[in-house]
């Protein structure tokens, strides 16, 4: 009897599957050719694939803005419809929507998952040379006085060094836009898909993923499958393609530290009345040295160290640490001669922002109310928030300080000379893939043998992606693979995204959906 | 011949003298009698003189804002013409001018000049409860949840504890506004002026003082007087009225630190690209301690130990300190147990300001490329601006930086690892006036005389004024006599004035005008 459903259901779907284009016959093609056919579609359809790329990058989308938010997911929403995948949004509680699509093929044996991130940081919209949610062409990167290039004089094919400025070009919103141009290739292609196809599309990454695990839970049977491609970050900084098999996790905190409770003259006060910038300077500087390392107690006792076969692949990384100090104006670089690839591998405090008081024409001279910290914790296998967390406030007491978590009264103030208000963000931790898997050979496989050329793989991203639910939730490997050009300044003001890397993108995914689940 | 001149010029002075209204015969008065008169007249024309002030209050006043300064100064100029005082504008190059009046006693022996500020501090509008340069009275101070008293509603006699927000409300146009109500007074009471009078309004005290000194030594002759009375700041935090008899110094300095050209995602940089907030927490942490206590080698080798006798004026003083921390919620002091009045006799490092990346909602998880830290340097005698930048700059040289004075250009910096960028404010050095001195103390007999109250005498204040220069160009005494309340969130947002402070104002000025040449 189930097995006469199976039938049914199998004949339903082909019959809708036939009317929608695709075709899944497991009838394994060539990589080259199959690679041929799809640059071939891109090469035809290069503004129609930006046209609904710039109108994509023109929706705000901070996790915060829920109304914008909102439209992202209906916008994705509909390019998956419109492709004939079926797709609906997820949510648990409060969060900003999962889109969600699947593509079954009836012969699949194998069940892919793409994810990647539709919600961008927050911006300083003074800061970045044109506004974030107007996407605009660019003949070079603004480093190099790109100048703007309009919609209306574009060419058919537009120039693969030229640059679109948007807040999300890169981080996250390429991936998305370039799977849905392979999609469209395929189809027109008329090259078969040989595996189960489900995109898994997140809204608040950047705002900390907060809801990702509940979702995960709520939908944990239906998002089931073999591997999790992780479509996150950028390429390596020769512009060689990568593939990272984890990722640090990552934790937020904000402290805040007070002086009194008004301004004060600083020449009628200064020197008496404590300064919390002051504070702050010393507070940080006990935090961290100037090298990278962390200077709190205990902060290294459970990290992992690396295994030799890691070891290895970063010793087989690119060195391109002297090029990048070149290009960012960098004399020297933290970790005391390590290199980049290695300092990632270990844990990190980052200052991101720091505030007091004012400073350029706007300095007053007062002593501030309170100073303010963010900070971002990177995290390594086997470290975890919680830990995290108690070995800070352990530091910050042994320097004296009161913790609270709200802003404290008069009455606390008066009772506890030092107080630090801090503001903890949920975060995650990191997680690592095996590099022996076979299906993570077969992933390097696929790319390697379609675009012709190798892979740097490396144990982890510097970055954080929250892998460790894919593991610890759905028990399945995950690794990451960045598409976009890594000097696009992601996270910062002016992000961009470079089109080669779309189009290379385009490939990337076609071979990933029409070729990697031959091989194991 | 000379006499001849000089008793013409006496005839046509006391002519016009006698048409505008002013009378000279110097016959003492009684100091009482004085007081009593001025407050009758003070207490028929309070709306008056609130809504001359109002007008005065609502023109924006920052040293920089050229357009608006004018405004200030004509405003003056014209008060001071309407009271018929021979007034002008004195300039060096393009300085904001100083409005000067004169106002001179056919018989007088003695000639004593008033100095107040007509410029404010730069403002942080959002800060504010209501538009900085949009005065409005409340019936209590905001941190007491005053409510807004509406002009139309103004009583005649308005209550005495109310409070005008405006900037510059009490730091500096306080003395100016009550100086022109004590002449009034003076004049509709029919009462003599012993002395010369000299007012000098200077309009950038607040950005540095940077034109005061060509200013002084342009119209030195003109402006020569037996003393200076320099009217700033707040009185003592108990309410009684102050006197000091020196100021400290002042010397502002911003630092710059460097990160990478462009702001780097912390996960995929963090712990390899050279954080500047965290190098700046590193520099600032080892140029003074959390207890005030400056740590640049040699910072304290200039300083001038205080006399035995300056000494003994700080034990007399007041002891608030207790009180003033409960007020500010502070529950500790910078110094080690010292007291706020033994505190401000030292040398200072105030951080007025600190800013690198984003905190709060704007935080964003990447390496800024820079960190910039507003600094005000608070110097005794006999310390110099140009000492104490030595010895900075070779703190910071210490700490391995290389110093420049404008942008680095990418080659400078791939060159010099660690990069400081010092931006010099002029400032000045502290002055101190023995108060042993005749005309020191007749200024205090006929402050205390009439005023019927013990004045504190301190031997320097906290905060800067140009002391120096009446010092050392004009070679005569000054003192500092602060007049409007302490609690008035002076450089800060919402800076009030108390209305008493300015009703007391008027009397203490109207003594100084009329009655203290008597006594020496």
């Amino acid at each position: 009897m189930a097995r006469a459903i199976r039938i049914i259901s199998f004949i339903e779907l082909s019959f809708f599957l036939a009317l929608s284009g695709w075709i899944f016959s497991a009838q394994k093609i060539n990589p080259h050719t199959l690679r041929e056919k799809v640059r071939h579609f891109r090469e035809q359809h290069e503004r129609a694939i930006l046209g609904e790329y710039f109108d994509f990058l023109s929706l705000p989308n901070v996790a915060s803005d829920q109304a914008n938010i909102q439209k992202n997911a209906d916008f994705i929403l509909s390019m998956l419809q419109r492709r004939g995948i079926k797709a609906e949004l997820l949510k648990a509680g409060d969060s900003p929507p999962v889109v969600y699509g699947e593509l079954l093929s009836p012969a699949a044996t194998h069940t892919i998952v793409f994810y990647a991130h539709y919600d961008g940081q927050p911006v300083d919209a003074a800061q970045w040379a044109s506004p974030p949610w107007k996407p605009i062409l660019r003949d070079k990167t603004l480093e190099n006085e790109g100048k703007e290039i309009l919609w209306a004089s574009l060419p058919e094919q537009p120039n693969g060094e030229w640059r679109i400025y948007a807040r999300s070009a890169s981080d996250d919103k390429a991936p998305i836009m370039t799977m849905m141009a392979a999609l469209d290739a395929l189809k027109e292609s008329r090259i078969s898909l040989p595996a189960n196809l489900k995109f898994f599309f997140e809204g608040e990454e950047e705002a900390g993923s907060e809801h990702l695990e509940d979702i995960v839970r709520k939908y944990k049977n239906f998002i089931r499958s073999d591997v999790w491609i992780l479509c996150d970050g950028p390429v390596h900084q020769t512009g060689r393609l990568l593939i990272y098999f984890g990722a640090r996790g990552v934790c937020g905190l904000e402290i805040t530290l007070y002086g009194p409770l008004r301004p004060l003259h600083s020449g009628h006060y200064g020197n008496w009345a404590p300064n919390p910038a002051v504070l702050q300077s010393h507070l940080l500087a006990s935090m961290r040295d100037v090298n990278g390392r962390i200077l709190i107690k205990g902060f290294y006792d459970d990290v992992i160290p690396l295994s030799e076969k890691e070891m290895e692949a970063l010793k087989e990384a690119p060195d391109i640490d002297e090029d990048l100090r070149k290009e960012l104006g960098l004399g020297w670089s933290e970790g005391k001669g390590k290199s980049l690839v290695e300092q990632i591998m270990l844990p990190a405090l980052n200052i991101r922002g720091i505030q007091a008081g004012n400073v350029g024409e706007k300095a007053q001279n007062a002593i501030p109310t309170e100073a303010k910290a963010s900070i971002d914790f990177r995290l390594v296998p086997n470290e975890t928030p919680l830990g995290v967390k108690r070995l800070v406030e352990d530091h910050i007491r042994d320097q004296g300080y009161f913790i609270v978590y709200d802003t404290p009264d008069k009455e606390t103030r008066l009772r506890h000379p030092l107080i630090a208000k801090l503001d903890w963000e949920s975060g995650y931790p990191a997680a690592r893939t095996s590099m022996d898997l076979p299906v993570s050979q077969a992933l390097v496989r696929a790319i390697e043998e379609g675009m012709g050329s190798r892979l740097v793989k490396l144990p982890s991203s510097g970055g954080s992606i929250p892998m460790y639910l894919f593991k610890d939730i759905l028990e399945a490997p995950s690794v990451i693979l960045p598409v976009v050009n890594y000097d696009n300044n992601q996270h910062g003001a002016n992000e961009n995204v470079r089109i080669q890397n779309l189009w290379d993108a385009i490939e990337i995914f076609a071979l990933l959906f029409g070729y990697s689940s031959y091989l194991w």
